[in-house]
């Protein structure tokens, strides 16, 4: 009998009984001290696990040994291959530097005065534009309103201390880094957490887009024939920052560290000497240019909404203060009093520069101007300091410090996208780290969406601010009311009831804040934000119920192993020629139930072709479709279907020969069909596809062997 | 010693001698009236060839059985699938209709009537703007050298007649579509047949673009308000016409016969009844706008160039004389003569016309508009008719001739290219037909390239022009050679040497066309083609030899036999859930030399993953890499390179799970990092690629069996 048993004949039925089904012996498993990878050593020159690891021919050092069956890759098997390769590896060095390893990633800390630059930039550049802000909307009752600034300044002061001093306490409870959305998420649940993420990654981006816009306005202050190109140069500068960004957190901390120094420097220099010029010779005379006064007109009444909406507009000044505590696991040891300091130092800076800015501004009387060319602190410092260099200083570093302060977004969105993919409510891409350690998926996608919205608004801050802050202060109540409950379940502990007291009284402010700022710019465009953020909480649900139930799905036991698999292989073949015959050999190699199909467009050339087959020598069996309509794919699906009907329990596998050219631009000359037959069978449940693949030669001489190069 | 084989175990070496590697037994393919398909039936249920065919289950009739292992498609295979395919189908359904089967071509035949309106229209319709044409060269010396437009047209007609006449025996000789392609290629050689045709794909292609762009010229003289929306009337009009002709050549017909026929008995109407006054009671009256005249100004000298430029201009009235030539096979029987009338007759008509448009418009006196809103003909007819009804019937009838006269290249490039791509000169997507029986790819090609053209030029004719004509020139004078050689080979029949002065005479005539076109018009464009067509020609020797180097690759012996093939299989798996357990018994089902691979980011999570596996029972080797650099495709591919280089006989196979979602936009969650490994794979010499697709669950409630779906 032994003679009629075919080699290849795969055992479907009665496999022995100490076989577990895949082919693994039981008693060999089982022997103690058998190493358990010999008894799958099957016949000389396999080398699977580590057999193989101790044994490989590594000339060029790809792979380091470290364990049985554990390789590390050196940096050598990163290397790019082949011209194109090479070409863009080369250009992503220049642009974003080597690749760091993972290892290295705890020395990416930053100590306190690099610290600040980092993260509190983008809070202290928003008194860049606080004041103006404010001013631009009380002017809308005529410039006698603008006596109100002050007042605001100071609410907005107090409101300022009040989230300072309640994220101490943040930072004190989460030190590993306590954003809004994790504090509401562990605190108050699954949806307050993701109002509170969606909230801020809108607020992200508009971070950017404010912080460029507003940038490249205290440019064209000192450069008018600027203006036209404002978009164009908020554009650059986005795609400049990314690239910074990619690069990693060390460097971008380096290329922060200076502008914020200086803008904070200067500006408390200006200030100073204008208080000093108060309290002694008085302050310059300052005349508003006529037209601007026309421009503005008598005003209309000076409503309550209209003092609700300037007060909404100054409190962009705290956008920014979760900086600090979403980042406290980048500070250096001690992490939690670093951070503490860093706040605080933080929000007394820029109180003291908005103080300044408000006050002076006040007292020399100083009105806005209509046409948006110059601003505000522009003007006050051309007053002060006159037309000289310390002007274009001035302006030069809010210029620089604005831009880069859109770097807190580009720090904060790619980290709590992060932790969003970490707990399955973004797509894993998030969570992955690129060459430099950035969340590069977060990076880009954050440029990307907010140069839209740069080129959307025309780069235009007054446009871009009804959007802003909404976000900021629903996070920020959230995460106050989170922490409420935190100190709440500590009760046990000293001093949990002024603690809770604190948080509460900032969880009050921040939501009467909210309220305010929804409310008083619903429809200049808050309406946006409004809608946009349960339409992402609602993505993020989806997403998160989607990878559950793929997960619920993908786990418990699988009843399937490789004796239970039953195969039959469909092989579509164009011509019999040497890919064909080597695609049906692989086939034969892996089941003897194989069957090549045939699309003929005519009987006769369907008759012709077999002719040509049994002249061959008949190997497999053919079955030939004539396909009147000339389609190959419908009636290719439809015998799938049928061979599949008949017997359900078979694994259907369709091998694909496939001509892979030589250079790229033949491979249009080739496989178009192999390709539309790959797209729809994607589409049928259960159809293995296999692609065989025939390499072209490239050289005549040398030629490697095995299936799939050409001979 | 039986129980040691693996059942699994494929016989690599010393298969038995009755053996061809291929598991069919020589002792039952041998044997006399034994079928050949039953030896094949290795076991009871699978259904290979015929034995499958007559035991099919087939419910939906998708099939209808023919012969041994052949079937044909019915209509009911290439249905629709799934929602979105069948939206997609019904679209394609309404713009275009039903298919044609194969079968039906021969009907799709015209009579001689119709297919003086298909092949004609082009050259008829150039008769609306060949005058003008003349005319705008020579007023660029002045008014007074307009009186040259007679005898130029003269000039021009003789050489019209010349060619009919050569043309009349190119049908003679080649009754299956004597195009200039086929004649030149088969007399002259493949660069001559492969100049001749980039010259007319070029040609074609100018067609479309300066046909449809004549016009709207012919509208907007009409209705100048439309002048500036030209370029979208025109991508408009070049989209319907496409659509029209994806529906193929019978309906298409039907659109044409109507307008040619009109416009043809409207022109001669008025014509005609412009020779009456002309002999009778005198032309009307006509005096040129002044402000016209003062732009034409005095003109430059009257130099020999102009002459030759003017007369070039004129030579479009002889392009589309080819189209019957090249359509013979289309004509009902008996094709020759049919053909010949339609040819005879088509260079009477246009004759009669351009000498009419000519002569009257020279004794009237008209004068081309300077701002090309009004054309020639539009002022001819104005003041020989008024400004009646029958003024906007020639008006409009010209519009749908001119529009429609494109049609002649939408037959004419689609067949010419699916005859370079029959001779491996363009690829083979020009060969295949569409649904109705159209040559798809050619049309659309076709209509882009128009459009493109339409939209560079601004939709001017005047522009258009000086890149036209040369082709048709080039292609006539190759043709007309082919053709002298072809009577020369053929000497031995009677009047062989009428036939070929016949030839002769047409080839120096239309090459000194040829060569007048492109001296005289290179700088105003003509360059453009003149480098395009070595271009054209070097891009089709390129693919010709490319495709001849494949065949020459995949002809002959093939040493690969399924016994002589080793498997190496290894399987990326991410995470060890269903499907990557799926997808191993998968692989382990093929060969035992499975190896699983892993790869970490840390070496913590790798040692984390090795305890998984050997909790799940170690049952396949695992190889787990640590990528410090946090790459995936890198260190994989150098893996499979380590695992070639040490086993260069075996064939690697690289067996990728995939998780196919339930809902389209849900993929966009999964399988990012298996769609890089395959594209990287894709470019690996000899590397077999599997894609196990597990499928999520759609309905909870039923699952159909077998791997790759939901269980």
């Amino acid at each position: 009998m032994s003679t009629d048993i075919d080699p290849h004949q795969p055992a479907d039925e009665g496999h022995r009984e100490d076989d577990d089904g895949w082919g693994n012996s039981h008693a060999a498993r089982m022997a103690p001290g058998f190493s358990g990878l010999e008894a799958r050593e099957y016949r000389p020159g396999s080398r699977p696990g580590a057999g193989y690891v101790r044994r490989v021919r590594d000339p060029k050092a790809e792979f380091r040994y470290v364990d049985e069956g554990l390789l590390e890759a050196t940096p050598e098997a990163d290397a790019a291959r082949g011209a194109l390769g090479k070409l863009l590896g080369g250009i992503k060095r220049v642009l974003i530097g080597r690749p760091v390893a993972s290892e290295q990633e705890s020395q990416e800390r930053t100590g306190k005065l690099k610290g600040l630059a980092i993260f509190a930039s983008d809070n202290i550049s928003s008194s860049a534009y606080a004041t103006e802000e404010i001013m631009r909307v009380l002017v809308l009752a005529g410039v006698g309103a603008l006596a109100l600034t002050m007042p605001l300044t100071l609410a907005i002061i107090v409101i300022l201390a009040i989230v300072v001093i309640s994220y101490r306490q943040v930072i004190f409870a989460y030190p590993n880094g306590g954003g809004s959305y994790v504090v509401a998420f562990q605190n108050l649940g699954t949806l307050p957490g993701l109002v509170a993420a969606a909230s801020l990654l809108t607020d992200y981006v508009l971070t950017v887009a404010v912080s460029v816009s507003a940038g490249v306005e205290a440019i064209t202050s000192a450069f008018p024939s600027a203006f036209e190109f404002r978009v164009v140069i908020s554009v650059v500068l986005i795609a400049l920052m990314t690239t910074v960004n990619l690069r990693g957190i060390r460097e971008s901390g380096n290329v922060f560290t200076v502008p914020t120094y200086v803008y904070v420097v200067a500006m408390l220099g200006m200030l100073g000497y204008g208080f000093v010029r108060f309290f002694t010779t008085g302050l310059p005379e300052y005349h508003a240019p006529p037209d601007w006064l026309v421009q503005h007109g008598a005003g209309g009444a000076l409503t309550l909404l209209l003092v609700l909406r300037a007060f909404a507009s100054g409190s962009v000044a705290l956008t920014g203060t979760e900086a600090v505590s979403n980042g406290v696991p980048a500070f250096k040891r001690p992490e939690v009093p670093n951070a503490q300091i860093v706040l605080v130092a933080m929000g007394s800076l820029f109180a003291a520069i908005f103080f300044g800015i408000s006050f002076l501004s006040g007292h020399i009387g100083i009105v806005p101007d209509p046409s948006e060319v110059e601003t505000v602190n522009s003007q006050l410092s051309r007053v002060l300091v006159g037309d000289g260099w310390f002007f274009y200083l001035i302006q030069f570093s809010t210029a620089v410090l604005l831009i880069l302060a859109a770097n807190t977004a580009f720090n904060g969105f790619p980290r709590l996208a992060s932790i969003l993919a970490r707990d399955k409510f973004l797509p894993h891409q998030f969570e992955f780290r690129g060459d430099r350690l950035a969340f590069s998926t977060g990076i880009i996608a954050l440029s990307l969406v907010s140069i839209l919205l740069v080129i959307a608004f025309g780069g235009s801050v007054t446009a871009l601010i009804p959007l802003y802050t909404i976000g900021v202060f629903v996070a920020f109540t959230l995460s106050q009311i989170g922490l409420v409950r935190h100190w709440f379940d500590l009760r046990q502990e000293r001093n949990w009831q002024i603690r809770a007291g604190v948080n509460g009284l900032g969880a009050v402010a921040t939501g009467i804040v909210a309220i305010v700022v929804a409310v008083s710019k619903f429809l200049l465009g808050a309406w946006i934000v409004l809608l946009l953020i349960p339409l992402l909480v609602g993505m993020m649900l989806a997403i998160g119920r989607h990878y559950n139930r793929v997960k619920g799905e993908l786990e418990g036991d699988i009843p399937v192993t490789p004796a239970a698999i039953k195969h039959t292989i469909i092989v579509p073949v164009a011509d019999l020629n040497r890919i064909a015959v080597q695609t049906l050999a692989y086939a034969r190699s892996i089941s003897p139930n194989v069957t090549a199909l045939h699309i003929a467009q005519d009987e006769e050339s369907a008759r012709a072709f077999r002719e040509k087959w049994l002249a061959w020598g008949d190997k497999v069996p053919l079955v030939t479709i004539e396909s009147p309509y000339r389609s190959v794919v419908g009636p290719l699906l439809r015998y799938v279907d049928n061979i599949d009907r008949q017997d359900k329990d078979d694994t259907v596998t369709v091998i694909l020969p496939e001509y892979v050219t030589a250079h790229w631009w033949e491979q249009l000359l080739h496989n178009q069909t192999a390709l539309r037959i790959k797209a729809a069978l994607l589409f049928r449940p259960g159809t293995v596809v296999t692609s065989v693949p025939y390499h072209a030669a490239r050289h005549e001489g040398h030629q490697p062997a095995g299936v799939g190069e050409a001979k």
